[in-house]
């Protein structure tokens, strides 16, 4: 059956005016309805006199939609379109679920397990086929990706193409955006959804030499807006409004970056999540504003996650928990296994974490920034981690305590009902009772080598008696055992427990 | 020459009265005199009609004494010695020096590398014996321990002896100390004083089940008193007024806690460092007090090291980052790497750090409650690190940054003028140039393996240029090199750079 899947994207495309400056000059919106029910979204200039409008139907069966335009030729254009099923793999965009998790329109539990190739699309056309033969062969469901070229250490290249278009002085015309660049972004943005990727679009970013950082405000909104326009129809787009944007306070004051957040908010009526990301450690955003759906943070200090959560009250995700790498900078030269203890520790501590590999490399191809090869050894473990959470659970892992208690701000626990994933990290017990069950029910408990990713029943023995503190009088009286049985293990670090309820 | 040697103990012991309870009936104290200087001491009942005042002298001359007492065959007894210069070995006693570190009372510094034995002096005595020589072949400078037998997982056998006398009821007697117990706790300091360990003596703490931690307050006091007036002279004490002191808080609020300090100020005229460890995380007593000398802590996230010190101002030592060994409690199942690493960031970010060694025993000998043998892998590592930190540091190392600044959140780097310990840590760079001098004078740089315990010269390279964020104008312009040289690195965790000028 013809028509558009649910949660795809409807298209129109009208010829306009294209003198004068379309992007400024001409006003174009539409009106989505179905019944009673009437959702507006913006359309924009796409060049050669071309404007379009992008709609994300939710809902199956028969759309309607009329034009608004300050064009005599857009205005007042009106069709309808069939919206069918969504097809296999298609759950719709992802939003908050339950508080700290995200869960796709279709309830389809949505765990983030992302990486970062900031400058990707703007890398040579081959090197971008490559980043998506790599990601096709990897377990990421998540990628950071800036709009803007970046210039920065080991970032020297000039980009594929200008995000704007260049006048005739040869300078970059910020009121011109180029369609040719838009059009390659969110082509490869399509080419993430294909494989179940979501792009997280990073709007601005410090890192730049060619000036897109300093537009002035009024720039910046017809920016926002004309990026909205394009991508909002996009199902697995995710807006993270800035990378290190306290970086650039001194040019966008944090006023103004809260009208980002409102402008996106007026023109993406899908409500794709939205987060800003922060440089310093100190410089969080606040994250209780109402536009901010989710905490995007930059933080090694894993072990405070679930404090994280406790403070800001929505998903939990650290984005740059440092990145595996060798390369002369702190932030890029973690061991493989230090980034996959700190995605273990954010996990079970009911947050998320992302990815990203800095190796040096003779001709500067670091896959943090222009994608390419994966060259390390954490990659795999996160897509083993990914699939122990996605085999099991529903809704997303509860720390064991929100802020601490024995023996958790040590040691790392996720819970979700009666199923638990105990991180033992750089702990190294050669017997284990915390966490596991009171009762002597039917479950089934593994160790998991989170390094050599086995999984593997675990040794039951009996649990050990606790003796109480300060027991009055002089009787040598044991304390009740802390769990119906305890485990023997192996005594080396980087063990994880799962206790899984039979049925 | 005869005569007391500066900083050991002048004893006074005189004949007095035995009927009645001598602990509490008789008052005794001794004024010690040096031309002007006059300074008052406690005495104590040693059983058997035996009574005796020590002092530890600080100047060299001759100094005469006079007792006052209750009792009028222990009044008004005089005499005078002669202070003679200190042996070889003998420094004096440790005090805070330079706000944040420790020195000798002779001017020598002292940097704690301690370890714990909370009940070794309860264990028979071939075990105590065996304890020693173990610190004889270890690196240990100080010894947490403590006057209480204990009560705990792993230490359920009976004390050598109880810390009271038992009444013909068979019950403690809280009134009466037992002078062979404190002979035989006393002769340990005096040990560990001749093998060059300051004994970090724990006056009370929670693991009880003789009922010691539930004295009523007045005889907590007279048991202070008379751990004061016994042990102060003994120039390698420190007081460490309780492990865990939140889980007494039930029974010895905080105005009691400060009430101890009070009463070892008033009888410890040689001011040994007081401090006090706290449980739960967040359960820090208020350090700022100004009868609190340095700041002995309990957390595991070793990175805030220098976070602690800029909080307290006082010297941080954090002798409880949790310990080497496999058991069933989180705190003691820490691998060997985990602990030598987290020294490693302690000492860098300007702290001292205390062992611990909680390895299953078959029958229950742990170091960390009952001394013996270590069996772990991190002692000698840290021995290695003691003697880095003595072989060059005068003072004491000061972090990097009190509260971060890049990149030293990530890493950690202690400094003491041109000489700079970097500690890498998890990172595993190939090239490194953040700390490294900004001329380029003459130093030596080394490379050190922090666990396989090697130091050798590092490779220098040309520093790399880093490029500008935010460059305007579109030219590709370099930032200046942040350093006069980098280093090319092995690109493997756990290791340090040292440099130092060469002359």
């Amino acid at each position: 059956m013809s028509g558009i899947e649910k949660w795809g994207i409807f298209e129109v495309a009208l010829n306009g005016p294209s003198d004068g400056n379309p992007f400024l000059d001409v006003t174009l919106d539409a009106t989505f309805s179905k019944a009673n029910r009437h959702v507006t979204v913006p359309g924009f200039y796409d060049g050669d006199g071309v404007y379009r409008v992008r709609f994300m139907p939710d809902d199956e069966g028969l759309w309607s939609y009329r034009t608004l335009s300050s064009a005599g030729a857009l205005d007042g254009r009106a069709g309808d379109f069939e919206v069918i099923a969504p097809r296999d793999g298609n759950h719709g965009p992802v939003r908050v679920s339950h508080q700290f998790h995200f869960a796709h329109a279709d309830g389809t539990p949505y765990f983030p397990f992302g990486t970062t190739c900031y400058a990707w699309t703007h890398q040579p056309l081959e090197m971008q086929a490559e980043t998506l033969e790599t990601l096709k062969g990897a377990k990421f469901n998540k990628l950071r990706m800036g709009v803007f070229p970046k210039h920065y250490i080991f970032n020297q290249n000039e980009p594929l193409y200008d995000v704007y278009e260049r006048g005739p002085d040869g300078k970059l015309d910020f009121d011109r955006p180029s369609v040719v660049a838009f059009r390659q972004f969110e082509t490869q943005v399509g080419a993430l959804r294909d494989l179940g990727i979501e792009a997280d679009i990073i709007v601005f970013h410090p890192y730049d030499r060619w000036g897109y950082c300093d537009m002035p405000a009024a720039q910046d909104f017809a920016y926002v807006r004309y990026l909205t326009a394009r991508l909002a129809a996009y199902r697995n787009v995710w807006w993270s409004l800035a990378n290190e944007y306290d970086f650039l306070l001194d040019v966008k004051p944090i006023e103004q970056w809260d009208q980002y957040f409102h402008i996106i908010e007026e023109n993406d009526p899908y409500r794709h999540p939205k987060s800003i990301h922060n440089g310093e450690e100190h410089m969080n955003f606040n994250h209780r504003k109402p536009w901010i759906d989710h905490v995007c943070i930059q933080n090694w200090n894993v072990k405070l996650t679930n404090q994280w959560r406790q403070e800001w009250g929505k998903p939990i995700v650290n984005d740059e928990l440092e990145y595996e790498g060798n390369i002369v900078a702190a932030w890029g030269n973690l061991s493989a296994q230090e980034l996959v203890h700190r995605f273990w520790i954010t996990v079970t501590r009911g947050g998320y974490a992302g990815h990203g590999e800095t190796y040096e490399h003779e001709a500067d191809l670091l896959w943090w920034a222009k994608g390419g090869k994966l060259r390390g050894e954490s990659w795999q473990r996160i897509g083993f981690l990914r699939d122990i959470i996605e085999k099991d659970v529903k809704v997303g892992l509860e720390p064991a305590t929100p802020i601490g208690g024995w023996p958790w701000t040590r040691v790392s626990a996720g819970y979700e009902g009666e199923y638990r994933l105990i991180y033992l990290g750089e702990h190294q017990p050669a017997t284990w009772v915390d966490g596991l069950p009171k009762d002597d029910g039917d479950y089934d408990v593994d160790v998991i080598d989170t390094w050599n990713m086995t999984i593997s029943p675990a040794k039951r023995i009996a649990s050990p008696s606790m003796p109480r503190l300060r027991q009055r009088g002089g009787a040598l009286t044991d304390g009740k055992p802390r769990s119906a049985f305890a485990l023997e293990l192996p005594g080396k670090p980087y063990l994880a427990i799962r206790v899984k309820p039979k049925r």
